[in-house]
This record gives C-alpha cells, sequence and structure tokens, in this order.
C-alpha cells in the first residue's frame, strides 16, 4: 500500500484463484456445467483467471458485457437478464460471432425473437422461483408451453431450458433457510425439466446465486451454476454466512482525513461514489456500510462489529468506532474498508489494483 | 428518444442554463461569489455552460477532479473536501498552476500545509455548523485560533476565512426548517467573522449546500456561495420543497422490459449501476428510488407517487404502479425515471446525452 493516496480498491488474486477453483471442483464434483457471472468484476483480465480453471462459458448481465467479453475472446456467453427487445440488433450481431445464449419471459419477448433472429440463438425462459423480481411462475405451465411454442417458430432459435435466479437467498436469516430455498427452487425446476424433456430431450436447468451455490451441496438434476459474486465475495456474503472473512479478495484501501473524539468518528476519503451506498443490518441490528481493518506494528487486524462505516456520502465515509480504538487512527492513515457489496464497488471503482500493485482495467463505461 | 436502446442519462440543456441563470442572479443580488460546486456534472463542457453566466470560480470535491477543471481552463477552484495529507505533492503542483484554495480541520493538517506547502495557496477553516460530519465546532476558538496561527508560519499560504456546508438542510421536514439552520449556520460564521476581522480584514464566510441558496434570501454577512446539485436539481430536492419537478434538469431513460400484473410491477433495465442506491421517503412513508414520467399520446406525463421505483439491484430497476397505470406500460417502451440524487446517477453514468442527442462527456474515473 506503499503508493495509495486516494481511494484505491485493491484485490487479492490470490483469494480470488482459491475462490475460483473450490468452486470450479464443487460444479465439476457435481457434473454441472460452471458459467460464472462475470458482472461481477467486469474485467478481462480477471477474466483470464477463470481459464486456468477449464472455464470457457460465462454468464453476462447486458449485451455491452457480452460485447466487451466477446472482443476479450469468450466464445459461449450467456445474458442473464430478461431480453431488451431495442437490443434486438446487438444481439442478432453477437450471435452471428459466438454462441450466445438470452432469456425470455413473456410474450412481447418471444414474439421479437421469433420473428427477428437471424443468427443461431439459444433461449432459456426464465423461471421465478420464489424470488419475485423477473421470471415466469413455475406454476404457470400455460405461459411456459406458449412462450416456447413461441420461439420455436424460428428454425435459429434452441430452446435451451430453464434458469432462474433465486435471489431471495440474499434475504434469509440462515444458511438453513438459503439450502431450504434453494433446494424448493431447484424442485420447481426439476419439474418443469421433467414435463418438456419428452419433448425437447437436451433440456437444461441454470441456477445462479452465490449464497446457493457456495454452501449447498444437493445439485441433482441442475445442469449448470452462474455464481458471479464468489470471486470476491463481500460483507453481505460474510453476514449470510455464506464466506469467512478470509474469502473475501477487495477491499477499498481509504485515506483517514478526520478524527471527532467527542463523537467517536473517523472521517476517511471514501464515499458512496467508491463504496456505493449499499448497506446491511448486522446482527446487532445496526445498519453498516463497510467494516474496517487497520495495520497495527505491521500487523492487518479485522476490527469487531463496534467499529464499522456508520455513514457514507457522496466522497466522506465515517466510521464509528469504540473510544479504544478511536487511538489507532491517525489522520493520513490508510485503512481498509471490507465493502458491503463487491458487484457495486467494482463497478463504481472502475478498476483494481492487486495487492503487488498491478492496475487491472474494467469495461469501459460506455 | 428516437435511438435510445439502453439506460441512458438525459440532460436537459436549457433547465441547466435556467437553473445556473438564477443562481447566478440571485449572487449577483446579494453581492456573494457564485463559486459552484462541480461535482454535480464532472464534465468540462457543462462548465462551460456558467461561463455564459460570468462563473470564474468554482469548488471540486478531489484533487484529481481540481487536476481534471485546471486542465480544461479553470483557474480558480476550491478542493472543498478535508486535506488528504498524502495528497500534498499534488496539490502544490495544482497550486503552482492556478488559484487553489484547500480546507483543514485539524493540527495535522495545519502542520503538512505549514511545513510543506511550496506554492500560494488559499485555506479555509472547515467549521462545523450543525451537520456533525467534519469541521470544527464554531465554538471551539482556541482549536481555531492554534490552527490559524499553524499555518500562518508558512508565508506562502493566505487564510481565507470560515467555510461550512449546511448538509443539515437535507435532513429537514419543511422548508422553514432549512430556514432557520441557514439562519443558524449564518450566524455562527458571522460570528467568527467578526472575532478574525480585526486581524486578518480579508477573512471570509463561505457556504454550500442547494437548499440553503436556492430558497433563503437573507446571505448578510456571507461573502460566497457553492451550491452544486442545484444545476440538475433531483426527487431528493424536491421531495424537499427545494425545486419544482420543472426544474429537475435529468432523468434516465430506460426501456421496460417486463410486466407483473399479479403485483403490479413493472421491470425496466436501469439497475443500482445507473441509479445509485439512494432513497428518501416521500410524504406517505415510502421508500422511493425514483419517480416516473411516460409519454402518452405524444405528452410527457409525470405519473403520481402511487406510482414508482420501488426497487434496484445491479442491473434491474422495479417500479411499483397502480392498477390503472399498469396498461400504460408496454415491454420496449422508454420510460423516464427522474433520479433521487443526480450527483451519484451522474457519476455512474460516466456521460450525458442532451435532449438533442448530443453526447456530453466527464470526468474519467482513474
Amino acid at each position: 500500500m506503499v503508493d495509495i493516496i486516494r481511494p484505491t480498491l485493491v484485490v487479492n488474486k490470490e483469494i480470488c484463484l482459491r475462490n475460483i477453483e473450490r468452486m470450479a471442483l464443487k460444479a465439476k464434483e457435481n457434473n454441472l456445467r460452471f458459467r460464472p457471472h462475470f458482472k461481477t468484476h467486469q474485467s478481462a483480465k480477471i477474466g483470464e483467471w477463470f481459464r486456468l480453471f477449464g472455464v470457457d462459458a460465462i454468464t453476462v448481465s447486458s449485451v455491452r458485457m457480452a460485447e466487451y467479453f466477446a472482443a476479450n475472446g469468450w466464445k459461449d456467453i450467456t445474458l442473464a437478464f430478461p431480453l431488451n427487445i431495442l437490443e434486438i440488433e446487438n444481439i442478432n450481431r453477437l450471435a452471428a460471432e459466438i454462441k450466445l445464449n438470452v432469456l425470455v419471459e413473456n410474450n412481447e419477448g418471444a414474439k421479437v425473437l421469433a420473428e427477428k433472429t437471424t443468427h443461431p440463438l439459444g433461449v432459456y425462459l426464465k423461471i421465478d422461483t420464489g424470488y419475485h423480481r423477473t421470471g415466469i411462475l413455475s406454476s404457470k405451465t400455460n405461459t411456459i408451453n406458449s412462450l416456447v411454442k413461441s420461439i420455436s417458430r424460428n428454425n435459429k432459435i434452441t430452446f435451451k431450458g430453464f434458469l432462474t435466479h433465486t435471489g431471495h437467498t440474499y434475504e434469509t436469516k440462515s444458511t438453513d433457510e438459503i439450502i431450504k430455498r434453494h433446494f424448493d427452487a431447484s424442485l420447481k425446476l426439476k419439474s418443469l425439466k421433467q414435463q418438456f424433456k419428452r419433448k425437447f430431450s437436451q433440456v437444461e436447468i441454470s441456477i445462479g446465486d452465490t449464497p446457493s451455490c457456495s454452501i449447498c451441496t444437493d445439485f441433482k438434476g441442475v445442469d449448470e451454476i452462474r455464481p458471479g459474486n464468489f470471486v470476491f465475495y463481500d460483507l453481505m456474503q460474510q453476514n449470510l454466512g455464506v464466506c469467512t472473512f478470509d474469502d473475501i479478495a477487495v477491499s477499498l484501501v481509504c485515506p483517514v482525513v478526520s478524527k471527532h473524539l467527542s463523537r467517536n468518528e473517523i472521517v476517511f476519503y471514501g464515499g458512496a461514489v467508491h463504496l456505493s451506498k449499499d448497506s446491511i443490518i448486522d446482527q446487532n441490528g445496526k445498519r453498516i456500510f463497510g467494516r474496517i481493518e487497520i495495520k497495527k506494528n505491521g500487523e492487518n487486524i479485522l476490527l469487531d462489529p463496534f467499529n464499522y462505516v456508520s455513514k457514507v456520502s457522496q466522497e466522506h465515509g465515517t466510521l464509528k468506532v469504540t473510544h479504544d480504538q478511536f487511538k489507532n487512527f491517525q489522520v493520513g492513515d490508510l485503512i481498509k474498508i471490507i465493502p458491503v457489496h463487491s458487484c457495486l464497488t467494482a463497478n463504481l471503482m472502475g478498476h483494481f489494483q492487486t495487492t503487488k500493485g498491478e492496475l487491472i482495467e474494467m469495461m469501459p463505461k460506455y
């Protein structure tokens, strides 16, 4: 951290490699295609780290991100976002070059795909397994049948199967609940697979969230996993019980600029434009925007939860600290903030620095 | 909006010019130096719009932003962030080229400035007038005296006066409260000015927030205003009673991708990486991430507060709408989201498009 003078997102490559390897092994042991979501890092260079573990298929969240990774040598990409029909021409252009899969969940999308797809395209139906953000409820077999029929009118399209994001695992209070929600989602998808595999023998199930993929062990009937966040993990995952602090690969290194003894607060340079405004409620009911690691006598020390990022504004962050810890912060010190949500922090920062000082670029903003 | 196919931040130049003109006139009528904060737009081109109204002094929130605007012809810049002593060399380099002011609020900062400043530099003391984020309480005259003494040891430094950000105007429930907080902050600063002007005849008062600068009328004794957000305004300011919807100059144009009748929800392409996760609690106690404007029969219609952005995740936004409005949304429609906090939305998007389709670039991310 010698040369750091302003908020800097530091990534520990060794931890990333360990996280990738663990997930790749789990996929292999369970006969799952490992199609990691690259929206977390948005970086061609970090993408290369996945190739070391045999990854050749990826997930992205936008057409632009698909274009960026296609330009960086990825030839098998699932765009895991409800079809944006306004981008059909870009999708066609991309499908001409690589193996591309998209999601559909409504008649409007299916109609545009059926009428306008010009190159081989895989299509998954997005299923809502309880998160209730997007997707078709698995019980709506009439809708599902009608969408499958609709896209099948275009012979460039292959109906790939059923895809879900069990995002409601993020709303749990225990790892048991995560396992239950994963089990329930798998059941729903397996029932659909059962119904459709007579007609579509290749029909697949694809599931996605980092909490399930990290801690669950039963993936029978599932064909593919698409976790993304696990490459970095973060405070949100740690708070859910999904990872330990040792698994978290990114931290925002920030200079201390001010101390306020009367309220046990430390102000650092690092705010909503660096960390994002994402927060968690910790076990003690406090809203937290990050945890703190300090260096003392050459050692990195993770402070307990009574010391935390209590507020962020545009460029400022505020730490609430205990009276005992207050003296351990000096103006000009560099502290490490463990971000609540590493995807949003990486997206805001736009680049990384490795622990060895190497610059890692990300996808340009536009 | 013909060519828009993905989330796009549209800025209305006419509204910006009107907002700038109104504030410039107010400053002129009250004999105030108008030193707008450029962290809101972070754009050299939008900066030029301010020159039309005689602006030649600006405020920024980081050394990098100061460097960017200095490179774009701005020669008088206040860096309104607590001194980051790790950046002293960059500050010296910049001070060699332009008129630069910085803030100090503690001994550590004053010491570094006194010992290391190599070029003419203006220094303000940051005063805490009740927001309690940073700054010295105005009652702490011993600390203030000691800091002034400390920086005065270096003859390159000019002690400029007292600067505050009355950020607690954002926590108010009525415009009367904003006026009271502004009045109270002004009183505190004027008392300091009174005490110091015998020794420092040029001592100044600089105040900053958009709510006070927009609605207050009494600026007696104040020398300078530094509002930033007013160039765009946003839902937060409208909700505070500081501006009307007609004053809001930016909107995020987003494609509708999905509809869910059973829960009266519309999903659009546009999430935390576009809007930010900033939210407000509206008059009905609901947490809101944006308001909605739709086009119907060629007319732009702002929907009532029962239709609003209720959730954002990384790339998805969810609208909660009334049953009556549900039918007015179609997959593939472009809707306008009025952002809660235009500064954070602009920072995330990294560029603008004018209503006439012109691209407006911002400061690069690194």
